[in-house]
């Protein structure tokens, strides 16, 4: 087929060419359809008839949406033409920036659209109430608060406004798929075998660069002020929170080429769990630095008082959704514990596996705790506990499943970045602070990587070398993080500062850096295409090592989850009649699944963290989660170092498969049989 | 595994009814929790910080939807018990609205929450704008219209109207995915053998069934209006437009019981093409008769031009929709078709197939045309063309994606109706109105069936027997369609009337007529147990027979489809150079797949058709859409008859296979091959 294929390929290209002319052409017509109804409204702004008018404004809602979905079909034409000709320097998330881009210009340029909006400033009202019944002429209608509206608005372009989503859209609808799937698709041995490392630039990383950046903020701020180049009032908690929201970092296109490339394992686990876990305590620290605030008079003063109440805030919250999230996901685990035989409805498994994830973020937020905290640590735990319970064919469809709904979210997030630098009302580009800006977020990253690699190199074995620092300095890009944190608040002068200077962070670390990966890994002599296999045979001694460095923190947490919680949780580990101390023998046997007995004598020994690796294996393997338990059987005592080993092998295996499908059509369907030799 | 289970099964039960409990008492925490902030808000009422009050509303919403969420977990639950156990008197949809039911008790008499909306009534404008600015004491704050609000809600419980969904969601969130994988799952020889009988069903059995209960409560509102038990106007405009909505039937339930029973398979396609196909002439022809209203004046009389308007707004939009549709199905095909290499990365596959699919709502909303309807041909188009250019992998994807997104969306809606029985605000229960409908509705039903099967039965050989006939009498169940009709507009009192009146008929008919699906067949002889292939070889005489029955419709429609449409739009199908006339040659080759004349040789011969039976064959063939062409080769002159016999035989494999997830778990895995031996 390949060769047919390249046979008439110069045919097929221009095909190619022509549909994508095809679709850009949809784009601009939908574009104009979605300026033509908003122009009727005007002529019916008479008559009060509001179902015409809701009528009006339903079909002008569905033409802008469908501007975004035929960016995203356009996007992924483009992707799909990249990735088939094997161009690097280009993202699929960079490459929504630029449609966006373009979108936004035309919009911004060739629409122009009077908007109907009737200020009822007769009646002055002491208070703006979330719902409002506005009685005109003896008829009540219903309205809904939207938010405050800076004045500037008013005169401006309705198109504008109608492609404009509340922001609130990205933080509670597109940012959890996103979350959740890098929560799910974290499991992987390097991460546990640095998880020290990670969890260092995770928290103690991410307060340094934010009060770094915050601190250099300020003294440009400062320096502006002095200069009477400020426009407004810019205090020093918006610099901490600038500071905070910059430190997200999201990698996704870098890492994306990582695992194209198969750079080492070591750094993809270092990057990847940070850029994971950095999310998390971005968005709880911005909080909590908003949350300082003092209510009542706007003294932006030091407050001790205040200051302890927003680490509290921080400490409480951070905890509150960490300990929700697990919570809701061992919930989802004993369910898929206990109803064993839901493996025979897929549908019906994978409907309650979606549900309880998103009730994750439904409760967070409903208890006052964010919502994408605890979807992060709810998809992790569903990742190690769950997983295991469900069916090989519901494992397929739920990674499936988030890894449609993180590529579409993720590919939105990026498009409307680019349109919004050009339809997004009050952006203020100020030279000077976007320069320190940049400036602040490069040392700040310099602040966070290097001292930290500094320190942890003291207590490492397989230190953190020179090569993998810089590329983990470069590797610092803003996302959709940063964006979705930026956008949510956009009403004082600071704040659309902070907008507009954020979007082009992102704009720069996502070209220039993302582009540039591949030429940073060859000038940093960074390997690639590295076979963990093989690595852990030839350096096995470093393996050994690295072993002893993790083992503290490690050796602790694996041993407790694999002789009491896996086997509580899941149908794998060891019988806890084994495990637990005589004395609990009745509770034992009452918690332990019949499984565990049924496969204690199994000789097939490969541990169920190899599961997330990829369907098509576990597939392979049937029930998987059944096999593990000769390991645990043997292992009850403590942890044997091949059953160590070959989990740790596993892990690699799992590594060069995962997500796959995402970039290369590398051949899934090897069964890992194979290197279970190969060791 | 099944014996160890059975062993502990009594302990295993007593841990599932524990869960159960447990997750009940979650839905009544989340009330209670849905609940609380709310009152905060009265509190909170004094001071004008909008962020507040936004963050309430949000935790709020969090808090409404959570219970949905837990609702739905619930439902999945215990319908996975009762399948478990082989239940079949109660299906999930019923079970949803039990539970919301039980929730809409909870809410409505437990929890009071007072209301917080202030009335401005002081300014008196004389209009209703779409967006509205309130000044606040100099402050700007921006409302957006959310529709007339009837003078009895102000007094009202805030919780109720907390979780009152906006009706639009139904119609343009929750009803196309269900619509779209109606027609996707639409795709079956015996659809294709009764396709006029089901045509006449669905297009003239509706407008009968509608006209005839349109006067039949025209008969009975001015009865009322005589006896003094009205208490508003009702128009016969109104009476139309109840025929209309309640004409649409969704016999979910009857369906499932069927496949999971095989009962004779004309008798399903029969059922399953009239309801998908009656939606679509429901929901167009309802609003065609909205549109016949005239606008200026009240006076509800006859109009001959408003009739022809309205008239031709049903033509035109119906064949709009259709048409938008189809062209982007095709569309879709189109670029799955040149982009071959897409099926390197099925995520992208997928996204892109979604994407376009959702784009067809979209587009037909904007362009004014009724999105339900477009999305239902599209996915028709969908599952004939495009998905025979899908890779094996995305054909799964696909279909597993748009199952999923179906069932949640349906089990959300029958949980809602349940939830909104007691939580909304307008009910108006008329004893006499009510018992009149279910009269009509009964009547519309009969004079719909009985009439037609009779002038149907004159044209076909193998009539549809009387005991058929009954059942499709029975199977006239009321769902989602006629719910989302009649929830999109309750302003007038006859609206709320037929809103309520409408609740009542969906639940009877779901629960009682869908409830009494088995004993129905059985009293009615309807043979069960029926494997088509065997009918096929038994009475090969009756099938030869309805060959010739159907071939005027079918044939000519199959020929063209297959020489012609299939080998531009798919990879299958025989080169087009056979099928065309030779003067247009060049043409012929450019738009042959190169793939058509390679595989001319094949002799694998089965046609795609059977590619949606499901995903498992479809891999087990590997590259399937690529071995149709023998058959091409062959029927290249005409149609050979055997070509067609085995078709329809790969059909019924099909049929027996279609959905096996959602009902029982059947094998999936036994290949094709085996009744390709058989026949």
């Amino acid at each position: 087929m390949l060769t047919k294929t390249s046979v008439d390929g110069s045919l097929r290209a221009l095909r190619t060419l022509r549909l994508l002319v095809l679709v850009s052409l949809c784009v601009f017509i939908s574009v104009s359809a979605a300026s033509s109804p908003a122009q009727e409204e005007d002529s019916a702004m008479e008559n009060i008839v509001t179902e015409k008018k809701a009528e009006e404004s339903h079909r002008q809602d569905s033409a802008d949406l469908l501007i975004f979905i035929l960016l995203l079909t356009l996007t992924i034409l483009t992707i799909w033409l990249f990735k088939h000709r094997r161009f690097r320097f280009l993202h699929e998330t960079g490459l929504a920036m630029i449609y966006g881009l373009i979108v936004g210009v035309i919009l911004r340029y060739a629409v122009q659209v009077p908007r109907d909006t009737s200020v009822v400033s007769a009646c002055f009202v002491n208070s703006s109430p979330a719902t409002m019944l506005l009685n005109v002429s003896g008829k009540f209608y219903e309205y809904t608060l939207r938010g405050e509206f800076s004045a500037n608005d008013v005169k401006d372009n309705e198109m504008l406004r109608k492609v404009t989503f509340d922001p609130e859209v990205f933080f509670n609808i597109l940012l959890p798929p996103i979350i959740f799937h890098a929560g799910y698709s974290l499991k992987r041995r390097h991460f546990f075998r640095n998880m020290g490392s990670i969890l260092a630039y995770a928290f103690v990383g991410t307060v340094i660069s934010c009060f770094v950046i915050g601190l250099l903020m300020y003294g440009c701020v400062t320096l502006m002020k002095h200069l009477g180049k400020m426009g407004g009032d810019f205090f020093f908690t918006d610099c901490l929170f600038f500071g905070a929201i910059v430190s997200a970092t999201d990698p996704v296109t870098v890492l994306a080429i990582f695992h194209e490339l198969q750079v080492d394992v070591d750094l993809y686990a270092l990057l990847f769990g940070e850029s994971v876990l950095n999310d998390a305590v971005a968005v709880v620290l911005s909080s909590s630095i908003v949350a300082y605030q003092p209510q009542g008079d706007n003294s932006h003063t030091f407050e001790a008082m205040a200051l302890l109440k927003s680490l509290g805030m921080f400490l409480g919250v951070f905890s509150g959704s960490f300990s929700l999230g697990v919570a809701t996901g061992i919930v989802t685990a004993l369910i898929s514990f206990l109803f064993t035989k839901l493996r025979d409805f897929q549908l019906l498994e994978t409907a309650l596996f979606f549900l309880m994830s998103w009730s994750t973020f439904l409760l967070a937020e409903a208890c006052g705790f964010t919502g994408v905290v605890a979807v992060l640590f709810c998809g992790i735990t569903q990742a190690h506990y769950t997983f295991n319970n469900l069916s090989p064919e519901s494992q397929d469809r739920t990674k499936q499943l988030f890894e449609l709904l993180n590529f579409l979210a993720e590919n939105f997030i990026f498009s409307y970045m680019g349109l919004t630098l050009f339809t997004f009302q009050n952006h203020i580009f100020n030279p000077m602070f976007i320069v320190g800006a940049f400036l602040a977020v490069f040392v700040g990253r310099a602040a966070n990587i290097y001292p930290l690699s500094l320190l942890l190199n003291l207590g490492r074995r397989n230190k953190i070398r020179s090569n993998f620092q810089h590329m983990m300095m470069f590797a610092g890009l803003r996302g959709a993080m940063t964006f979705a944190l930026s956008i949510r608040d956009t009403a004082t002068y600071a704040r659309q500062m902070m907008f507009s200077t954020n979007l082009l962070v992102v704009f720069f670390t996502v070209w220039v850096c993302g582009g540039g990966t591949t030429q940073m890994l060859s000038c940093q002599r960074i390997r690639v295409g590295v076979d963990s296999d093989q690595e852990n045979s030839v350096n096995g001694l470093e393996r050994r090592s690295t072993k002893q460095e993790s083992a503290w923190l490690f050796r602790i947490w694996y041993n407790f989850d694999h002789n009491y919680l896996k086997p509580i949780l899941t149908h794998s580990g060891p019988p806890l009649t084994t495990t637990l101390p005589p004395c609990c023998g009745p509770l034992a046997r009452f918690l332990t699944s019949p499984q565990a007995y049924e496969n204690e004598c199994q000789l097939k020994d490969d541990d169920s963290d190899l599961i997330l690796t990829d369907g098509d294996i576990s597939l392979t393997y049937g029930d998987i989660t059944v096999s593990t338990d000769a390991t645990g059987a043997r292992t009850s005592g403590g942890l044997a170092t091949d059953d160590l080993d070959r989990e740790l092998a596993y892990g690699d295996h799992e590594l060069v498969m995962r997500g796959t499908r995402l970039v290369l059509p590398v051949d899934d369907s090897e069964p890992p049989f194979t290197d279970h030799l190969r060791m």
